[in-house]
């Protein structure tokens, strides 16, 4: 996954007014082409439970990068980049209460902090968009309907829970060919985990999700359910930490990665 | 796509089986890990029209092979392979008309005789069932259950008519999993062309296939939907040929390609 040069520069470019303070909300539409991720940050007391947590469940917590105890870098991610400053809004933990959200985190900085990036959504559904398959919740101008389930994550340490999916519907050709595209995507939650029958992953109502915004699912279209990176959230809330910083909802970290460079084949 | 050794060799000594007389019925479970294809032979005049057919209907109809007219070698398929004896059991039909089905075909040969060699649908089943999948049809003992569809396939010349499918009944996980195995093998039908919801294909009761043997499909189970390679016997049987042979039904041409070796990656 080496940067891409005209890329990433209108990642860079980006990054430096979210570091200026000129962004401060959703980054969705920003540098288009770019790999947007979740941000955790964690002390290192807990980084390797939580490491572990996404070894074992690599569809809601698929890892672009983790870095150094008490280091603001990820050059995987971008030469410049620094943690502190680069994500729009941040949300503050303590406890497991959310206590601040502020645009830099530059005077919480500690030297045990370890930050997590993971793949989001954005990235397959970029995918998807390209072959020309379209997005239910984007047409209809809402976030994407998001369901507790009745499947358990794999526990580790502090860090259990159920998971959580994203539901996009399609008609049943675009249904194939979308499992299809985001197979290729292992690195951003890959395949659906489950198409069509809510009840048999514990999900009662698909017009009332846990997050975002319920959409309309036609007659002639299935229901096709992604891992969803709420899941790692939900689980780190769960577990209380006493200290934690995340990413504010939809104002995430823009990286230099390409989304078509996330593709295996 | 080269013949592998141990497996081609296996090939070869069940092809002499059968040109002995010794074989002359179903194919399926005989030289496993083998390609087994369908055969159609027509008149070079009508073989144009059908070469395009195919091209232009790749999932019900992907080619193996094609003859030179008058030639009853594919060499491709296996160096000692004659078209006219290696085939357990023959149907000849003339107008249209089954008129005989014979075990060998060589009192029949002329000049202009064109072969075509299809994929078929035991060497994804061989896929699927080696990834660990079951498939409901064999574990009810009988013969997949195959629908006539309201989706048209693209006509060329004489040749025209309705998709057949077949389908096959899995939990969405493995109905998941199902797709992307197949979709490694664009040569023997690729992946599914419908999932869930019949009645959206034209199939009115799954109880009632227009071929084959219905099976039961349970509450928590998707049905999924392949391009059948009776689609071309379908239209063949329409077009009414003066001439044509074709395979028995389940009595295949067994070849010296490796089932393993149609993957695409």
């Amino acid at each position: 996954m080496n940067p891409t040069e005209p890329i990433a520069g209108a990642a860079q470019a980006t990054r430096q007014r979210i570091r200026r303070g000129e962004i401060t909300g959703h980054t969705s539409g920003l540098a288009p082409g770019c790999v947007q991720g979740n941000v955790v940050i964690l002390p290192s007391a807990l980084a390797p439970d939580f490491l572990r947590f996404c070894q074992a469940n690599p569809k809601p917590c698929p890892l672009l990068a983790v870095s150094e105890p008490g280091d603001a870098a990820l050059p995987s991610l971008g030469a410049d980049l620094d943690i502190r400053s680069d994500v729009p809004r941040y949300r503050v933990f303590r406890q497991g209460e959310l206590v601040e959200e502020p645009t830099d985190i530059g005077h919480l900085w500690r030297g045990d902090l370890v930050s997590f990036v993971l793949g989001c959504s954005f990235s397959f559904e970029w995918a998807l968009l390209e072959d020309g398959l379209r997005l239910r919740h984007q047409d209809c101008g809402v976030n994407v309907p998001m369901y507790r389930t009745g499947i358990q994550t794999v526990a580790a340490g502090r860090f259990h829970g159920p998971l959580v999916v994203s539901m996009r519907p399609f008609s049943p050709a675009d249904a194939i060919r979308a499992i299809q595209i985001t197979t290729r995507f292992p690195g951003v939650h890959g395949a659906p985990v489950h198409i069509g029958k809510p009840e048999l992953i514990g999900i009662r109502e698909l017009a009332r999700p846990d997050w975002g915004d319920a959409v309309p699912v036609q007659a002639d279209e299935l229901p096709l359910f992604w891992a969803c990176g709420v899941t790692p959230q939900a689980v780190i809330a769960e577990a209380k930490p006493d200290f934690c910083i995340t990413h504010a909802p939809g104002s995430m970290l823009i990286t230099d990665l390409n989304n078509s460079r996330l593709a295996v084949l």
